[in-house]
């Protein structure tokens, strides 16, 4: 089939219908010429806009039979598109109801007015309405049940007979035309009568006089007898009887007549006015009612602008004619968009050509009568007409039972098309049909929902019914191709070109608008009806994989995210432990320590990124298979620990190799891993797993390179699964590094899991025989209070000789922790400064990478302290030496660059817990050669002092930490030289024996938690 | 300052305010008493949730002094604190003027009406009221000068006096309550004077009568004379006048009276509408409008229910004062919550119960007269007052004067603080003060913006201004608060516990609500205004890093795109290609070929993800510094040639490892590479290249087992830079295997760039002498059409003779392509069909995945096409072997496997250049050994004639192509053994020699691109 059988006149007939012949000429005489004007151009630049939406998507590829359904469906995906496919479904079903009970109203109205069944004939107001709605009802469900016969019987039969209705359209249109040509120079007669200025009823009226001269007598007439109590001219009559005058008006004028400027404007009615005329002088009392009100034409509804759109919005659906029938078009691609087109540009201008043309032909007041009561019962288009009104009557009768017909028709397929995609579960069943793929079920379900249409029984109140549902539909189609256009995938390649999004995107706009303006309440329904289809889709998870643009957007979303995060490391406030989980896996490609994964989701309040990690040795070539089971086994278990994150295996001919690239490469962009959990080798002390010793020194160097965060549980199996739950317990924090606050940090996330809820929180400090313990605790206690976190604070003091050793390590300690204590003492004014200050350096800080350094991520962390105060304006630097000025006893020697480095968010302080020199600024990083290593310094006296340290250090843990269910210590920076290895590896296992479970943290070189909001 | 006078007491005096003293009678009045709580609910409402908001957030951590604007700034960031704060400063700021009105208000019309300036005795109607705004306008004027002077000189006598005003107001709210005490046994006596219904103005009226008796005669009262014409009792009169009675009425009934009922509901009332009273019987034509109607206290303005929200809300703004001194306070983060949500509980309680009581004391006619015209003149809060009017008069006259100055006072210090955050330029010069530090540019800013309050001049007009300045704030501060909690970084730990993101999010719809309630289209220009600032500020770049929430949503958003994406490959349909650069780093860690990132550029209208990788050679310890160099010249690389993505530098002791690992591990989640884009080596034949020559050649490989596309330039150095611009010429693409459809997709891509836009496309099929060469172009037109492809069609035929060399290949070059152009044949039937097939196996695919299979992205593309054929229902399988029951002549082998796998989006389909056995599928991946490997069968034999045909065809192709400006070809997979090796190296050269760019271009086994749309 060709553009114009397959597309054009299809279109054509199922965008001209009903509304055209039974209210266009209402809503002209009701919204006025212009008001009408405005209404029509809307709805057709709505649906011209959204038939260059839908040629856009029609054109890009070949489309499936099934039409704007699957167009929808396919590009906007199952959810969306089974919403918008009952949609559409529900708008062509109550099309079919309107087309109905268009199809009755002529017959009733016009045809056969005697048929009724309930006689309205002298019943008055509510009960002639009644009665008008109930003869609705019951022709409605014959004509429907007879409707659904003739489609069930011989489908074939209505799609042959569609050129005969079409031809009954056009027929009918042309003897309008004819008629309005006719008009210039013979208008046809039909005259109203009017009461001064109310239009009287037609029927039962035999002369439009009060009295006639019979001889030479004056009789009355019948009209009298209508407003007087009796046939004599002395009779008591209706006083607005009485008071004017009757006259007879032209019904229709003609187009040269000029009446155009009379119905430009609106007038509308509220229900049971009286037909009025404009302008014409009238004697009334505005402050009595109307009596006699049932000899005059009335409103029969209330009339505003927005009734006026949800009524004629039906009259330009049908745009989809063309598309549905895409299967059997020879050139879809070049059809659908020609056709649809032109078939809009066609009937666009038969509907703005007879909202004029009428308003320029026809008098207001014949215009506003409905159904035609003030002349004589004829349809008001067809009063028009030419050669004869019958023409109209019977083509629009023809021509509407067909599209009733049609409707029926089409929307058991379109469900059918629904079901079988197998979106909704519960509408499986209308996917089946006969034995020839007639639709039974649900042919039967649309009968069922038209009736609802049919009981309404009002053209005028089903109409904004479809117009909602159609709008719908049409609001999708444009989002569907405007978010094609947006997204860009490289197979949107519309052969249609003339669409931009921008277009489809006023398309949408408008479609939503006229659903708000034709009635907000049907369009909530509608939204809330298309609302809970998507969520029921959702919830049944219709894993459909279509390539639709909403899957696609995730894409996008995702990339767009996460180049707008590479602008440098988030600020403290916003850190999370982003943590790269490193898991071995054993020869079957299980994960050794299952229980990192535990401790991981333990740690999930701190909603970071978690990247799991393995490493294979070989080539990706030959042990391809090998590492997609490893990253199955690793999947699986995230599953089963519900760790919700990445997993990545490489293979690598070094394991070391694989480590570090995960290390190094994790993550992608600013979606970087900032923490490292490893668990700290079981049996590092065998021979054969020397590498595996190797390899943890030199993670521990890595991420200390790559200043990341360091966590390292120790004896991994012990610790608790995720369904276990402590009731009670604590989590041991022994502050003797301030290293970012790391430490501090994690019990808070590990508390807010359900296995450590009920820990409680203790903080243990050393303090030497001299110091004020009392006051240190105090001053730990208002630091944790500002910080927000609940524990318990313990000042452990040890003896001066015991302490002695201890030296280079106490005077860190000291330093660090008095830093920030002291700022517990500031003044307001000083700390108000402080913030001031804050605020400079960060902004110096951002200055300072902007212009030339392109990898702001790495620079800020790295540089020392130091660094950055030498650059600060020399009004800070003194800002920050005043505050040292006055420095608290317990840190005597702190230097400025410490102090900043301590206090300001954004730049690191980080201490290892090696040599004194070292001090104030990160050595392993910025100048890993002048630092010197404790591990190696002095061989063999170090050594022997470091373990003894170590086991002063671990008893008194122990004696304090043993019943806690977790200890979180320091972690000590690595050695340098690989001679160094063993001995930091006794020095750490010295230090945690005998306690059960030890969380070893090393801070990344940053503050992580922050006391300011 | 401890929880009572640093936070308490301040709120207090803040929230309680002008507009309890002046319209809160007169909004119970009119509002009705029902009608006003709800206002006051509401708006009492909005402050709790807001004060609860703020307290989570200032009990987050240390709060900077500031308060209110750095709290917002501090959690939404430079943009929405930046506009938050300036609209917190405007409302302050018209606050200002709101008080000083009042004060005026208080003084001209209460204390000393006689000081007006403007006379407004004796005018009427528009007159009086001009003169009267003209009087507030020239007062106001003073007042606030003197005010700005009182603030200049000595803001600290301005804060001492804080307390004496909150004594002032607390004074009156006292004497109000005791007022209402004393009416329960001793109502005072204010007699109001009505004529009918109407309230008479009591100025000018010695007594309520029409005449008295005086003597013995009927004397007529002053009231007499306003109405008649003389004072004789036979004058003509007012005819409302003469028919109605006066009666007088008792304007404080008290509390006992029961009056509660009849002020229940409102009673809105038009502006000039007389004062009526309810339920007293009056004589009037409705139709003759009132005379004399300067003898009644009419309406001032036109109220409704909105418009009293806006004068209302201002009454319990004031919460912030609080939280604005955190940095006197002594424990900021306890008293902050219990003192702001203990005042605003108190003034609550006033509020609620001065309406109760104010309804159940008043006579509705006192309450709605505004200005106690019929009172006497008296303030209508005063009259209720005890022991006299004049405690509330003074009471709230210096109450209103102090809060005006305190208005003056904070708003220029706000400025400041705004100002020296330094993230709105223009705004800098009103961060500098006096020597002493206050902000004199500022104030003289803020007395400015003040007096155009004083000049709208009405405190019904200022009031909803300041309403909607307020209410953003609100919102902010709500806003701030929710998205803190859903976020949940571990910083965000407030001590306050009783928040929700609910209530917060409850508090923001309310402040939005009330904002559109009392008036839209302030709500827009609040609004506009808010947005213009937030755009400023954004488009001046403001770098500020203050760790708030918007800049910690783009890390989580990040995340949670990225979560969503790890479902699987995307379907062919958003298939855009996400690729992977390979670079090389010469010795000083620039980019070896940077016409690599040209290319990358000009395919960036795939709008997919881009990561450039590198590699080192060395330890991550040793070689960090040049990894780091490397990647700075990366991305200074990527800036230049506009790449926008992502770089990686790898560091690994092998190259080999460290590209494997990039191929392996580059991306994250569903955010892979699927293409990966290397130059062809150049020198490849020197020995010291050799092992760039490996390294290419099991690139080739590894991309072939990890199922990625790949696409190698050669001679990249002649490519294009991204600055030319081809004005003519062709993209040539020979067609010789359909490999996933890479090759016709990348010319279309190109062309979407400027440099290639002129160029056509043209595509060279080979055909066999014996082919239908004429009908084969027509398919692949045919093809291409529905691909919306715009290219020219050549087909080359070649000798019998020439081709017979090429058996294997062409063998697979009909079979594909002939598959492909087999699909224009099919019936409309079959094509529908296949449609439902498609659903049907992507269903199937996606139901398989899911169960067990935790890997879906490598099983879709892994598994050869004829294992998923086996897994589909019988049904499906049966209608695919229906379609090949009919072959096409030209495809008289293709088996059942491949043609679903050439024809189903998401089943892969490729094929290697290589034997023929492998054929039907992807052999490479899934049985490598099965494989007999081209390159090696016969090492002689097979070498020469290999070339051979290398030759032969790259004659053809120099023949036609040699002008093009880009040839693509496809490329045949790597070889299997090493000794292969050098012979296929040699064989790629021999085929692309003589053309100047060529792409060779090798599919990543799935299609790429489709006709279905």
């Amino acid at each position: 089939m060709g553009t114009v059988m397959g597309v054009y006149l299809p279109c054509l007939q199922n965008i001209l219908g009903v509304i055209l012949f039974l209210r266009m000429t209402w809503l002209v005489g009701v919204g006025g010429v212009l008001g009408t004007f405005i209404i029509v151009f809307m709805c057709c630049s709505t649906t011209m806009l959204t038939a260059i939406s839908m040629s856009a998507i029609a054109t890009n590829g070949v489309v499936p039979a099934g039409g704007s359904y699957y167009m929808i469906s396919r590009s906007l995906g199952p959810e969306f598109g089974g919403a918008v496919g009952i949609c559409f479904y529900l708008g062509t079903t109550f099309a079919g109801a309107m087309y109905i009970l268009g199809c009755i109203e002529i017959l009733l109205i016009y045809i056969v007015p005697q048929a009724a069944i309930f006689q309205i004939e002298g019943l008055e107001g509510p009960e002639a309405e009644a009665g008008m709605l109930n003869n609705m009802r019951v022709y409605g469900t014959i004509v429907l049940s007879f409707m659904a016969l003739v489609v069930f019987v011989g489908v074939k039969y209505v799609n042959k007979l569609a050129l005969v209705f079409l031809a009954c359209v056009i027929l009918s249109i042309l003897a309008v035309y004819a008629g309005v040509i006719k008009t210039a120079f013979d208008p046809p007669d039909f005259p109203i009568c009017m009461l001064g200025n109310r239009t009287l009823l037609s029927k039962g009226l035999d002369i439009c006089a009060k009295t006639i001269e019979r001889g030479n007598a004056t009789v009355t007439t019948k009209l009298w007898k209508l407003f007087c109590d009796s046939e004599f001219l002395n009779a008591t009559c209706d006083e607005y009887f009485t008071n004017n005058n009757l006259t007879q008006v032209q019904g229709i004028p003609g187009v040269t007549s000029g009446i155009l400027a009379e119905n430009l404007f609106g007038f509308y009615m509220e229900k049971n006015d009286i037909l009025e005329k404009r302008g014409v002088p009238a004697v009334a009392d505005p402050d009595v009612p109307p009596t006699n009100s049932n000899r005059y034409v009335l409103a029969d509804i209330t009339s505003f602008f927005t009734l006026l759109v949800g009524i004629y919005f039906p009259s330009v659906t049908g745009i989809m004619a063309g598309s549905n029938r895409s299967g059997d078009l020879q050139d879809a691609q070049k059809s659908i968009p020609i056709g649809t087109i032109l078939a809009i540009s066609t009937t666009s201008m038969i509907y703005m050509s007879s909202v004029i043309l009428f308003g320029a032909c026809v008098d207001g007041v014949v215009l506003r009568d409905k159904f035609g009561e003030g002349v004589n019962g004829n349809l008001v288009i067809g009063t028009l007409a030419w050669p004869s009104p019958w023409v109209i009557v019977f083509g629009s009768f023809f021509s509407t039972c067909g599209a009733g017909l049609q409707s029926l028709t089409g929307a058991p397929r379109l469900l059918q098309a629904i079901a079988r995609d197998g979106i909704i579960p519960f509408l499986r069943v209308f996917g089946h049909g006969k034995a020839n793929g007639e639709p039974t079920w649900a042919l039967l379900l649309t009968a069922s929902i038209c009736e609802i249409g049919i009981i309404i029984a009002s053209l005028d109140a089903v109409a904004p019914i479809l117009s909602m549902f159609f709008l719908m539909c049409y609001m999708f189609v444009n989002l569907a191709c405007a978010l094609q256009t947006l997204l860009r995938t490289p197979n949107w390649r519309p052969r249609f070109k003339f669409y931009h999004w921008a277009l489809s995107f006023l398309g949408m706009s408008l479609c939503l608008s006229l659903m708000f303006i034709c009635s907000w309440y049907y369009a909530i329904v509608a939204m809330g009806i298309a609302g809970c289809i998507y969520k029921y889709i959702e919830f049944c998870g219709a894993e459909k994989e279509w390539g639709d643009g909403i899957r696609g957007i995730s894409l996008s979303a995702a990339r767009y995210a996460l180049m707008r995060l590479e602008e440098g490391p988030p600020h403290t406030k916003n850190w999370r432990p982003q943590i790269m989980v490193l898991v071995g896996l054993d020869a079957e490609q299980n994960v050794e320590q299952p229980r990192l994964l535990s401790l991981t989701n333990q740690l999930k309040a701190g909603k970071g990124l978690t990247i799991v990690g393995a490493c294979v040795e070989g080539t990706y070539l030959n042990n391809h298979a090998q590492a997609q089971k490893g990253e199955q086994a690793l999947r699986k278990l995230m599953e089963t620990e519900r760790v919700k994150g990445f997993s990545q295996v490489v293979i690598s001919s070094r394991l070391r190799d694989a480590t570090s690239h995960l290390i190094q490469a994790g993550g992608l962009g600013g979606l970087r891993h900032n923490t490292v959990l490893v668990s700290f080798p079981k049996n590092w002390k065998q021979a054969e797993d020397n590498q595996r010793l190797r390899n943890f020194i030199e993670v521990v160097r890595e991420t200390t390179t790559a200043s990341l965060a360091l966590i390292v549980p120790k004896n991994i199996s012990a610790y608790p699964s995720n369904g276990e739950r402590f009731t009670e317990g604590h989590i041991d924090v022994w502050w003797i590094v301030h290293d970012g606050g790391m430490l501090m940090l994690l019990p808070f996330l590990l508390r807010q899991h359900k296995v450590w809820r009920k820990c409680k929180m203790r903080i243990f400090t050393v303090a030497q025989m001299d110091d004020n313990s009392i006051q240190m605790k105090k001053d730990v206690m208002t630091f944790l209070y500002h910080l927000r976190l609940d524990a318990e604070v313990e000042v452990v003091e040890m003896n001066d000789s015991d302490i002695t050793a201890y030296t280079y390590e106490k005077t860190l300690v000291m330093e660090q922790r008095s830093q920030i204590l002291k700022e517990m003492h500031l003044t307001k004014n000083e700390r108000e400064r402080e913030i001031q200050s804050i605020t400079d350096v960060s902004r110096g800080s951002i200055r300072r990478k902007n212009p030339s350094n392109l990898h702001p991520q790495k620079s800020i962390t790295e540089e020392p302290a130091g660094v950055s105060v030498e650059e600060k304006s020399e009004e800070e630097v003194q800002l920050i030496q005043g505050k040292n000025a006055t420095p608290t006893p317990t840190s005597p020697t702190s230097p400025a660059s410490l102090s900043v480095g301590a206090m300001t968010p954004g730049e690191e302080m980080q201490m290892t817990w090696s040599d004194e020199t070292e001090k104030g600024n990160n050595p392993s990083v910025v100048h890993p050669e002048t630092a010197r290593d404790m591990f190696n310094m002095k061989p063999n006296q170090s050594n022997v002092r470091r373990m003894h340290h170590a086991q002063k250090l671990n008893e008194v843990i122990v004696k304090k930490s043993q019943e806690a269910k977790l200890v979180l210590l320091n972690m000590p920076g690595p050695p340098k030289n690989r001679t160094g290895e063993e001995n930091y590896m006794e020095f750490l296992e010295v230090l945690t024996e005998g306690l059960n479970r030890v969380l070893l943290v090393r801070g990344g070189g940053r503050e992580v938690i922050t006391i300011y909001s």
